[in-house]
């Protein structure tokens, strides 16, 4: 239950990151529409359709489309307020990134996914509807280009998730206990600008 | 039977947009074809994917592709026609947009889908396959960048079709009115050059 | 049993081409990870998604995900090595080409697809994944700016191989011929620099 709304918070806080881009992108409405559909679902999406959970989530539950489209239009009609509070979206942002790694690292488990599998669709689910975004509008994903940690805490959550589950550990607390660790992790490589080193040819 | 032609109409249209941008992308042969079809059968194919409906169309009824490569030889070998033609095309492609569009609908109510997830899938299969032509090309979608009505004639096309069956106005009556109002509206935004307003940030 | 360790093998060729595109792009090491990922398997997952053969492939047998961590480790350790050997990896990547278009085209033969879509699907696994890894770098994908032979090669490749089942050759005689034509087609075409003529607007 909790961690349901948690999943609609997400996806409206990933919806308005959409809204954004199609602003700096210089798009009209359906564009806002569209960057904001994909951003919030793109991830889970592919996720859905590479383990063969169709029709893909939002076809079967529609409650993530009109949080969506709330989402379009109070971050349209709020759009100078959205641009001024971006420290505070980057933190909604983290939150959106913590739940969806790791509702797409258990949906894969719950289709019998092995554990590296299950890792791999928490980081899409969390990081690839972003990625779609950025395509779209024209540029390399911000994910692929990271100036700070993004798709890594995601990954090392994931991981720290399995990892308590097979300790036994109670899920729901297990679920808490990853999500607070990517949220932290992708917050203070915010703060502090961390990132990963760049791949250089070595002279 | 009328609409199955409209839908091989449709296909041969959107192939030969294909064709052009990979003229006017400096592509060759194979570039050509790719693009035609992902243009023609680009954006259905997701719609199928994301339904569940596999293997996707054009794998079970292989006529779509022999449309196509008919297109793409026609397309080059009449290549200087068919760039000055470009009006007739453009009013070509109104129309293969309204057809695949209602079509994309369709396909989502027959599969048991909500209204709206409905009207998703109809701009899915109406613009998505000129979206993936544009981004293999290198550019940021049409769709997105819309100087004129291109999605929003599709949206409302789609909306007006469900409301239409929901008066129980007889299907092949609503898919004739809904195809117009979709046809009728993008042709008069290309020719008045209506298209909706850009997000611009307030002062 | 040998074809399983050249796909296997065509897994880390195609690995290393995403790790060296990562790294001209300037990425880090997600980056690499994700571009090695996506070239390896990215085709035949889109071709498995298209057929319905889901949970997609390395879903499956995760072997393959082993392959890509090991190749991109291996990569990016031996960086300057990799780069240097550069023609050694095009013999690589052309072997890696004719067994992923082969198995492609078994792939959809085995679920029942029309020889048509046999040959869509050779071409789609052997450069689709090619494809995705250009456009997440920004760029318009190699297979389409040919300077070379590439997709071509696959197709005449993969419709060889459908002629020779047709005459009852043997499926790994027909198998080992076919494959050889593609990897000989591609290699002469690096070699003497053949590529198909661009489409150009006649006068």
């Amino acid at each position: 239950m909790t961690l349901y709304a948690l999943d609609l918070f997400g996806t409206a806080v990933f919806a308005i990151s959409g809204v954004l881009l199609a602003c700096r992108s210089n798009m009209d409405f359906f564009g806002a529409l569209v960057l904001a559909f994909v951003t919030a679902v793109g991830g889970g999406t592919i996720r859905d359709a590479l383990l063969g959970s169709t029709p893909v989530f939002w076809i079967q539950n529609t409650h993530y489309l009109w949080v969506i489209l709330a989402a379009v239009i109070v971050g349209l009609a709020t759009l100078s307020w959205m641009v001024r509070i971006h420290r505070i979206l980057q933190i909604f942002d983290a939150m959106g990134l913590a739940v969806f790694s790791i509702a797409g690292a258990q949906k894969a488990l719950a289709f019998g996914a092995e554990p590296v599998v299950a890792i791999i669709m928490g980081v899409l689910t969390g990081a690839g509807g972003g990625a779609i975004r950025d395509m779209l509008a024209g540029q390399v994903p911000m994910v692929l280009r990271q100036e700070e940690l993004y798709a890594t805490p995601a990954i090392f959550g994931c991981l720290f998730y399995l990892l308590l589950l097979s300790w036994s550990v109670n899920p729901t607390l297990a679920t808490v206990i990853a999500g607070i660790l990517i949220f932290s992790t992708r917050m203070i490589s915010v703060i502090r600008k961390i990132a990963l080193p760049r791949i250089a040819l070595p002279g």
